[in-house]
């Protein structure tokens, strides 16, 4: 079977699913833009930045699952309503979501959602955070001769992840991007070293990449608890990379030793 | 360490690697738009889409590496040289790539070469193929229950590929974005079948992601190598997923059963 399909504009009763990019307002595609600026209601995750909220249309409501009252945050069926309470009432609706809503958003709960409610929708891709903060500290995710595959995975999923897996991730070389990683980083040292993984490899993190208060923390698999424990925003873990040593860089400055 | 890296304006003199995205000029960053606006050289690639060099200021001079002459594209050594003496001459110099220029782009290499020549240089992340291609089909690249880790992989570094990254990906659930994969096709469909993959495991090609003659092949295991040969653009092979039923999403529609 072929099937085509077409990316289109906003339809009013109907949701699209936005991604934001990793936080710089400048690394939002042109048409995530343009949703933003055409949509009736917005519903956002907490992680994305003031300077994306900005861009929205000055009409819109917006409406930030990412924390109400007390709670942490929104529980999920609960924004599952309001996306479709919003469709249904003839509004554009846009499901503004942190990076990509492909990487580690929760899109199948959401379209699954959305399907059970006969609500139409489509998705506008965006940049997923590993990409942002891989150029950030000027090196490639992959590299012949050093990685010709690449892993995401994430923090919240790591007791799934199979001890096969992490061999692999434990091999010299290998390189992977770990979303909300922090937390879980005592758990990831102690699986890599279980497999061979040296101490002194390198790990990054990149602490809100992309914005302005981005700050890149070097560290080895020995030092990640620390380290990702000095960490206050989001970050990207980048397993296997130690910031390119920007001889002739234009965009970084040493701020400490 | 601790480093601060900020994201810069085109600068007389340096080069900035600008991902151009998956072909559709709406998935252009605007930070990637502003630089294509502003260089006086752009040096490309042959997969950057004409839709995009469309958009590049009537000013600049466009240095296409793809191809040159009878043969099928420039040495990658001749690519560092006109990278070179363009940042030389004073020039605001882009090199753009498709996709995302960390992902399969040959970054370091380049690095490498604008490093010994001392010239400035710049990193503009991109969207990479495998996030339009997912949401193309209406899947995300990672979902709760099914899969919490995504590998991203090259066919052209498959030979590299280690018998344990194969068991991985050939367990139920697993999700890869192969890139460049098509004539590696057979080579992975034989791969995974002799690690336990199931015949009837869904493997899909997403064609021109994002272009307007985007075209979405649905395939199993068993008839990957057929469906590949029938693709004649570049694809991106989706192991692991089917198109959504689009129920009640927008922007599918069926054309051929």
């Amino acid at each position: 079977m072929i099937i085509q399909t077409t990316a289109g504009t906003l339809v009013p009763g109907s949701v699209t699913l936005v991604g934001a990019g990793p936080g710089d307002p400048d690394l939002l595609t042109l048409k995530a833009l343009r949703a933003l600026q055409t949509a009736d209601v917005v519903i956002h995750d907490r992680l994305v930045s003031p300077a994306i909220l900005a861009l929205i249309s000055p009409q819109a409501r917006l409406v930030d699952v990412g924390k109400e009252g007390f709670k942490p945050s929104t529980s999920q069926p609960d924004i599952h309503n309001a996306m479709i309470m919003a469709a249904q009432s003839g509004a554009r609706v846009v499901r503004l979501k942190a990076g990509d809503p492909g990487i580690f958003g929760r899109l199948e709960e959401e379209l699954d959602a959305l399907d059970a409610a006969l609500v139409p929708w489509q998705i506008i891709p965006g940049l997923t955070a590993a990409s942002a903060a891989a150029a950030a500290i000027g090196q490639p995710l992959t590299a012949r001769g050093r990685n010709g595959a690449l892993t995401l995975l994430t923090g919240h999923d790591i007791a799934g992840f199979a001890d096969q897996d992490w061999r692999d991730l434990a091999r010299p070389g290998a390189v992977a991007a770990i979303y909300m990683g922090k937390r879980a980083s005592r758990f990831i040292q102690g699986r890599l070293m279980m497999h061979g993984a040296a101490a002194d490899a390198p790990v990054t993190l990149v602490e809100n990449a992309s914005r302005p208060d981005q700050t890149i923390h070097t560290a080895t698999l020995a030092t990640l608890p620390a380290t990702a424990a000095a960490c206050e925003g989001p970050a990207v873990l980048l397993w296997g990379l130690a910031p390119r040593s920007f001889r002739a860089s234009l965009h970084a400055q040493v701020l400490e030793a």
